[in-house]
């Protein structure tokens, strides 16, 4: 299996400006959130990347939020009456055609811990090699289980960090996960949670069209369409070496923003300008 | 002397994103860097205000980021030929006719340390009280005098903070500084830059037409017409209890949240998470 492919989408409600938000990168100059991101595919192989986008946007924004990327760029717009991260996911089906390609959601930031390969290259990798759906997932704290879609599984014997999904859950509640998904050597508290980032295969495309025929102006979710893949062939998730943020979380953008500088050449100046900020503070 | 009017200059190149890049402000919620400049003017008594902006802005993406403000708005478009900063200020002519007004960046993010007064609020009271041009300064690192217009100046007797200024230099050279520009009080190697806050009065909207008349198709600076201006009558800087942030700078907006974020509702969380951000760190 080679992925060619990559759909980011960034259609969400309110979510318009998270693409167009300056940051600066790992070299140290400042850029878009979009191209951050599209940075992200860098040693992956692909090519062809689609950007799912609300169609109220203005497509040329974030053309020129993208900037000289190395890849190949198509917008696709959400239709206004199919609302939802599923849809957004479907739009892009006149792209990615029957193949599997990679998924990332707009509003995220990822920091690789690993210095030679971004958290989008180590995905691959283990897509490619396993054939298979992938999940990319984080340890997440019982608080933050409200905002993330979150799995259930086995450890594959002999694999750090991959993990045989058998459950998937939207935003469970402490209880449900507690029940259902404990995974074991697992810090207690923690869970498998979504990374925004997967490996999709066809098979997953043709239950989310059959979930949107069944509920015909309903929003459609992820996550319920990868459980019910579960059943139909093999479904990884993997622990990535690095983080995610979320830009729409409050101070997202902050924390993408210093976890980013940390790896950049500029950390010691970032470092101290934090410190001379935090040394005039009266307790 | 009594303000009615605010200009802010958002037209220069590459700054048009600026205004459009999302805070979270001091009340823990998210929104616009424009918007936060223009709860600057909160108890300033300013009632209308004009947003000079790129010939090539989209004012509607503008307005937008503007919200729900208390103020009345208006968009001035810079024409594509009158290029810099004293133009910027020129075409706001027709909107402040021979009032004076509050001058401010579009590109800086001002914290105050008053908690009952924004800067803003600060500098208004200043001038309505001595009822002369003003300028904010901050006591500036000479590192950064090649970004900022700084001046010379004497303390006035028995004022705090309130300088009567002799000499206005743009981005002068150390060496010009030391010769020209030391403030008696001042810390060493530190001067008196601009805060990019000013009240102007029509005197200077004169000088200004008068340097754009004599120099058609060139750049015309704020700080020459104020040098000129020293002459024609009294001219004045307060040092004002807050900080600016430039959103221009490297990290510049990164440390303008966290100024905003240790006065908010959210100080303990953001404190917690970027001490988090640096704790797996090994030298």
């Amino acid at each position: 299996m080679k992925l060619k492919k990559a759909v980011i989408t960034a259609a969400g409600k309110g979510q318009e400006q998270i693409p167009l938000q300056t940051l600066i990168n790992r070299q140290g100059e400042p850029c878009s959130a979009l191209s951050v991101q599209l940075a992200e595919l860098s040693g992956t192989g692909i090519e062809q990347v689609a950007i799912v986008i609300s169609s109220e946007a203005d497509e040329s924004l974030y053309r020129s939020a993208a900037g000289a990327a190395s890849v190949e760029l198509e917008f696709i717009q959400q239709p206004a009456d199919l609302i939802g991260f599923g849809h957004a996911i479907l739009c892009a089906r006149s792209f990615t055609k029957d193949e599997p390609f990679l998924l990332m959601v707009g509003d995220h930031i990822y920091v690789s811990d690993d210095e030679t390969r971004t958290c989008a290259a180590q995905l691959v990798e283990v897509a490619q090699q396993k054939e298979c759906t992938v999940s990319a997932v984080q340890p997440t704290h019982e608080s933050q289980l409200a905002q993330f879609g979150t799995i259930g599984g086995q450890l594959v014997a002999g694999q750090n960090g991959l993990y045989e999904v058998t459950r998937v859950k939207e935003k469970p509640t402490p209880t449900y996960a507690e029940q259902e998904l404990l995974v074991p050597g697992q810090r207690v508290a923690y869970y498998l949670c979504f990374f925004g980032m997967h490996v999709i295969t066809p098979v997953v495309m043709d239950e989310l069209a059959r979930s949107a025929k069944a509920s015909p102006g309903q929003p459609i979710g992820l996550s319920p369409a990868l459980d019910t893949c579960i059943e139909l062939g093999k479904y990884l998730a993997v622990q990535l070496e690095g983080r995610r943020f979320n830009l729409e979380q409050r101070y997202g953008l902050l924390k993408a923003q210093v976890a980013t500088a940390l790896h950049g050449p500029h950390r010691d100046e970032l470092l101290t300008e934090i410190i001379d900020l935090l040394a005039p503070l009266r307790a």
